[in-house]
């Protein structure tokens, strides 16, 4: 009987032990997606109590606690940090073989110093020890305490990127804080409010945009601004994988429509966001950025909720029509538009995951290393066995020893305790081959291995040089 | 090296043991869904040989026997009840890893007290053995012996539930046997024999049904004679999970056709499904019913075999295209007309196990716990690596401590083993995340945790009161 | 801490030491899928040096060493045997997880007793003691040597066997080395060179072929002159399950458009590649053929390298679009046209394993043993967790023990160490389920289970005598 989460969490190993501790433990974090908000980072923002910090804008956490029984006024609603903690604690001791169960505990115990289990009858008394823990500590004092080397956020092509410039003159400020592209809403022609966001991204490059190559023009320029502000990635968040032949005429009709608050048909739309998509990957591929696409989710899935609530409250799910099946078009069109990024694919949908790494090799080449990556397991997927599944899965068709590992896609400050949780899955897994005798038990290479998967190649890979 | 299949099979740790001895053997059964026959409970049923239980209607078992080369005479033909069981016999050393195998070992063991594998070598030797033990036995005893407390048969609407008002009535009878609705062939209007159908519950609600909201109208009231009689659920069974905008227009377009003896095109047959489907969930919420869902299956798909054999022969398979793209959309449908009651959803397809559970779970609120919840692997799944496939991924997404837990889906008395199975196999999972310390050793919340997943949750989630 | 890939590789019980070492290895081989040239074996061909054997037509291993950032003149380029070798051995360390640093070391081992794991420090000492030991091999040589008893190779119906005939002819030979019928080119209507090949056919048969029906005799006849020299069994590569009414109409309507160079559309090619498949199945069914369909297949996905490189160099993927729900109605069509032959199914994409067990459960019967068989882990399955997933799924919903095991699939006479490779994850998944209980421990009848999945099964199924 192993304790519960004690400092050889998940190292069932020697080897795993060895890893973990002399190497994986001590390197620094590069954490190249996450949604942590840079005004936060500026202005060095303290927390009042856990119940902000956990359970503001943790639709990861809202989701269990629903499903436990608890009504929406003490999840979303006006009750107290307190109430809303205590129905928290209520739905923990259910959570066996939920990644929540580990997350939460890891933040408690590297935050907080806090380990024993959480349970409604504690509850009181951990939100007392939490609360008064947090007052010692600033946004930018967490990033130091968890060795955070450098990071992504996630931009808006209209913004002006003022915190990051901020943050970037900021001489106290020793952490690396990148913008990174998000386009979504140039590119997303079927959601609500395209029409009132390319009216935005006129405003701001200061021209009328007329056409589908109009707005592709208006991207690039700024993405071009983002390059000069530092940045070295883009990420494409997609419902599903589209593909259609980017035909300027069937685009220009499908952004048309749009403009006056009509929804193109499917394939005017898929023209439309191919032909925009191409144009980005190319000029990424020019500044030699990483392009990430995240595909296959399945949004606002319970209307009256999200018509009470908007948003990223809990009601997505994962898209058992994920598109995959037009990926290898996709990046085809990228390659014949002599614009193919390195390129970071990620669906919600792991079943995904065979025919992603078998297409991506077939893109790989050039003479760049692991040019084409699998993302880490995300969203859904971010749980002990749904890393397993993904580390495998990558490593049956691909070169593991190239994959540049982990990210939060996280909003806290808390949450890079998930670099932790990712680097013991996987120093387990290596543990696991290395002492079946599946993999040789040399000292200096398996370092080396996890040294690379850690932190070295998203440092090289991206050009972060920190 | 562990014995074969002795009293600690499957229970790999100290923790799977005390779980399993200690509290989930120990629980009563409550066997929410199964096709057992009420008039067999209501005569107390007595069998002639082992045969006649296991081979008589057991298509699982005739898949695997056809497979061994077997030929139809000693499956389904005229052969005798010896002849039949020794072609059993003769498939059985080859189903190492076949859940049968498991199955059949624990119906020997638990209802004969037959501890040796079964083999050609003995086959004669059990045979004889168990048929001599049945004579001992009668229904009702071998619910007894398994310590069940409630049943819910698998129900027609147009049925009059006599056998259930007389096992209602009979005092000697000490388990509840309640009906569960079953509306299907009132709703899958793409199936032969639709129209008959229609006609047989127009006479049993005494009025004609010239539509679509005529038809549901007519399954609302039989909804609401069963729930005179006791009744706490229903069950629908779908090929595929199936949404369109259900439109009375096109509904009553395809219940026309179909009433011409037609055969309507999808969009049509859709809408009459969603409709009817929809008018059912209602009552169910207002009654606070448990719906049940089964999709995924392919059915009757050796047309020879089919056409000599008729339906639930051993010709069925898992539907690649199963229609879990439809469970968001028709899920809305309840809500939007304010009827979601609450859902046990089942896909034959594993492969949609995420899709299900991240979808379900932007269903959950309205202070139920676990308003919505995902079956337990049924059918082809329900096997060792099913359960724990099931009951991982449930896990993962979903508050496992909520979930309901074992059903037997079956036609016989002996298979109440399957609960025991399981019962082991859920041990053995919470045993390893324990004993690896992935959840605290916590022996109070532990064997809460089981005794919720063993019983109590499905007695409080249906409201069986036992 | 197991030594690396020693002599236990992969056996960790002792039930499973037992059943590999005492059975397994000592099997011969059937390699009834293979893609060697029977040239080379009539010519006992020998080979030159390592790179000529490992990198010369592998397109697995390209795929990992581009992965790695290797230019494609030291891959599929000019550059020198030994530089290629040095590629290859700087990817090494970097496979952990993937088959191939599995099935490398073992042909390092088994082919050139060289136990110590290959990396870019003792490259050029490996590369040279290869190419030394290479010298006293002959193909012939390292068949006897790996203990093979016979073997199919993958034949064009317009081959006119003559290096099979002169192999047969040949009295020295011991080892069976018969064609398998591939009649691809002739059915996959949609591909480039159709019209020719068709044209290739007619001159072969001696008659203008007119019409989809003219095809199908033309094939026909070739199977007959195939079974004339020895052949057994056929295979169908698809990249997708096809399925449509076979009306002879619309066969010859695409029939006509593709001689003319054009492509018809998809419901007009899957009439004509139906139609002509249910004629060759018929013709094998009577025959006594073993029929075997590979699908699920995405190929040639980077463009512009197919067309710098042509096919089978590394640009394949699985095809997340598989036609799998085409498998029933295609088997069906065999069945109602009385020609309903043993089959072997093989899906590239996993996820449709329990599509594939269940469906093909459903055409098992008529008295033959394991009848419909599904194929070993295929291409990006042949890995330790592909062939456990595929030899769990079969047992699952199966008969594992009727199993007819595994293939090569190979074109190069070191790879059958893959058969060492399976034989032991299957003696390592036996001894799981023994050791844990879940089958007896019974060594005679354990003993068998093996030496009938090794060889045994293969023999009986294909009829080779041998």
């Amino acid at each position: 009987m192993r304790p519960f989460m004690d400092e050889d969490f998940l190292l069932t190993t020697e080897t795993a032990k060895m890893l973990y501790h002399e190497v994986a433990e001590k390197m620094p974090i590069i954490d190249y997606h996450c949604h942590i908000n840079p005004q936060e980072i500026a202005e060095d923002r303290k927390f009042d109590n856990i119940s902000q910090v956990w359970l503001g804008g943790d639709h990861y956490k809202w989701r269990l606690i629903r499903a436990n029984g608890t009504t929406e006024d003490k999840i979303t609603g006006d009750a107290s940090g307190r109430e809303k903690f205590r129905e928290f604690a209520a739905v923990m001791p259910k959570l066996i073989g939920n990644p929540m169960y580990h997350w939460s505990h890891l933040e408690l115990q590297r935050g907080f110093g806090i380990t024993e289990p959480l349970t409604p009858d504690n509850a009181d008394e951990i939100y007392d020890q939490c609360n008064e823990i947090l007052q010692e500590y600033s946004a930018r004092q967490l990033m130091e305490k968890f060795n955070v080397r450098a990071i992504c956020t996630t931009d808006d092509p209209c913004d002006d990127l003022y915190w990051h410039g901020y943050i970037a003159n900021d001489e106290t400020m020793q952490i690396k804080v990148l913008p990174a592209f998000r386009p979504d809403k140039g590119i997303n022609i079927e959601k609500a409010g395209f029409d009132e966001y390319i009216r935005k991204l006129s405003g701001v490059v200061g021209r009328e945009l007329k056409s589908a190559e109009d707005v592709a023009g208006a991207l690039v320029e700024r993405i071009d601004y983002f390059a000069s502000k530092g940045c070295l990635c883009a990420d494409h968040g997609l419902d599903y994988c589209m593909y259609a032949d980017p035909e300027p005429a069937k685009a220009d009709e499908a952004f048309a429509m749009a403009m006056e608050g009509k929804r193109p048909p499917k394939d005017l739309t898929d023209a439309y966001k191919t032909l925009v998509t191409v144009a980005c990957a190319k000029r990424y591929a020019q500044l030699d950025w990483v392009m990430q696409i995240h595909f296959g989710c399945l949004r606002d899935n319970n209307k009256p909720q999200f018509a009470a609530l908007g948003p990223d409250t809990g009601y997505d799910a994962v898209n058992s029509q994920s598109g995959v099946e037009n990926l290898s078009p996709l990046l085809n069109a990228f390659l014949e538009n002599d614009g193919l990024p390195k390129m970071i694919l990620y669906s919600l949908n792991p079943e995904d995951n065979t025919a992603i790494t078998t297409i991506m090799a077939c893109f790989q080449g050039g003479g760049v290393a692991g040019k084409m990556q699998m993302g880490a397991a995300w969203w859904f997927n971010d749980s002990r066995p749904g890393m397993r599944q993904q580390l495998s899965d990558l490593a049956a068709n691909g070169v593991l020893g190239r994959f540049v590992g982990m990210l939060t896609d996280s909003r806290s400050f808390l949450s890079y305790t998930r670099h932790e949780y990712f680097r013991r899955v996987l120093c387990e897994l290596v543990g696991e081959w290395v002492e079946s005798g599946q993999y040789p038990n040399d000292e200096k290479q398996l370092k080396a291995l996890v040294a690379d998967l850690c932190y070295n190649n998203t440092n090289e890979f991206f050009r972060f040089g920190v």
